[in-house]
């Protein structure tokens, strides 16, 4: 079986790694638009040859799309038009959205949309590390309305990677990882925006930044150009969890303001009923 | 040299485990209210004895004060009343209070504030960990007015704890830590609550909760008796701060919700220079 990957970065690069070391298929066919990761995808020896989306629909079983979720958007209903038996695998952070739109395709049963929950702050073909996905959760969104023989294939793609597995509807998945996933990223990208303005004022202002900050700061290296097409895709769930969250810091800071630390207390100690979620 | 710690959680534990480790000091006194925290930090062998803290006060050189900031408010006066030519260091959070507080105390000179940038989210003796300071920074404020040899004494302990030192005054130091690690406590606590209160009406939201979420809100597993004061400590500082990341979070809503993703992008490609900073 020869597998195509849209998109060599640090998604479609992992799974190159793994497949390479599984012996998991003939071939691992790269598509990717940018030149220089054509280069490093090869020289990495994430895939086996770079060919145009055209030709990799014709040569391979499988199509994996690892690209931001607009270029899924672009690319999903053409290649669909062209799909045989074929299986369209989309491996991006949003569902709803581009779901309704291929919803009535007549080739929709070849399409799965899954999102693998792995990843990293770093983007590109080196950022493709091996075991990304082990033991990670791979998320099947609407798998219903996927041909058994398309899901089988996908889901031996999901054991491969050494992956677990769970099923949702798009609203459900969309809603939560805005929750989850997205607003994380968020608030990282606004604290960093916070310290780095501070900076112009204070020079000194990082030398004493330890490792709390870069646990909640690092997810600030995240791509522009795959995040803002999410938050764009997602944008009622994403404008819903910012809300419930600015409520939260405006809560503590009202708080701290009026001098009430029994209800700053209060506040924290609630907030450590997270220990029973995170390990 | 007799060596006391004063309050032994996560910071006084560790340096416990690192003096034993190199055999720094004669004796490690433990001074402990809490009963069960002194079983358990005799227990785990991070100090030789536990003696009252009057006690301790007369059978060691050094007393090292772990407690949290209000403790250390509370303890530090009497403390100074008492002593000789003993030095007493301060590895609390905030320290412009606790400076202003002493600072026309006969025996100032005895007194080294200084602050280790090292931790974790956990408390208590079963949070002491072996190489939690090794390489980090150790932040000397206002040393100047320490006595030369008290000075030096204190010094040689963060030579023990294989950390780099750094100096700085009183304000600068708080309203740095606002920016680069009460912050970050505080986003963390709120993006707990913001997750944990959605979670009320939708059961399975943490399923799909990965790296990235676990990192921006580990934090929050911090505890409230070490918080509360810390943000009472440092009011002005950490309104400022809060009061400029709820902006930025405002700012990136704002876009969001008038759909304007080339404001986004140019939002979320700013933030990416804390490359800079974080490697």
């Amino acid at each position: 079986m020869n597998i195509a990957i849209v998109g060599i970065g640090l998604i479609g690069g992992s799974i190159g790694i793994r497949f390479k070391e599984s012996n998991f298929c003939n071939k691992i066919v790269g598509v990717e638009k940018n030149e220089t990761n054509q280069k490093k995808a090869l020289q990495l020896g994430l895939v086996d040859e770079i060919q145009s989306l055209q030709e990799a629909i014709k040569s391979c079983k499988v199509i994996i799309l690892t690209v931001p979720v607009d270029v899924i958007m672009d690319l999903l209903p053409g290649i669909l038009d062209q799909v045989t038996d074929q299986v369209i695998i989309d491996m991006g952070s949003t569902k709803s959205r581009i779901l309704d739109m291929i919803k009535d395709h007549p080739n929709r049963g070849r399409y799965i949309a899954a999102h693998p929950m792995a990843g990293t702050e770093y983007s590109g073909p080196e950022a493709a590390i091996k075991d990304l996905f082990k033991d990670k959760m791979m998320v099947y969104v609407e798998a219903s309305k996927t041909d058994e023989d398309a899901f089988e294939i996908a889901d031996g793609i999901t054991d491969q990677l050494e992956m677990q597995s769970s099923f949702m509807n798009a609203q459900e998945h969309d809603m939560h990882t805005a929750y989850v996933s997205h607003i994380s990223h968020l608030t990282s990208f606004a604290l960093a925006l916070t310290v780095l303005e501070k900076e112009k004022s204070q020079g000194r202002i990082f030398e004493l930044a330890g490792s709390g900050f870069q646990s909640t700061v690092r997810l600030a290296k995240s791509s522009p150009d795959m995040w803002t097409p999410i938050i764009k895709q997602n944008r009622a769930n994403v404008l819903e969890v910012l809300e419930e969250h600015i409520k939260q810091l405006q809560h503590v800071y009202d708080k701290i303001k009026m001098e009430d630390y029994t209800a700053v207390h209060k506040w924290i100690k609630k907030s450590n009923k997270i220990k029973r979620i995170i390990k």
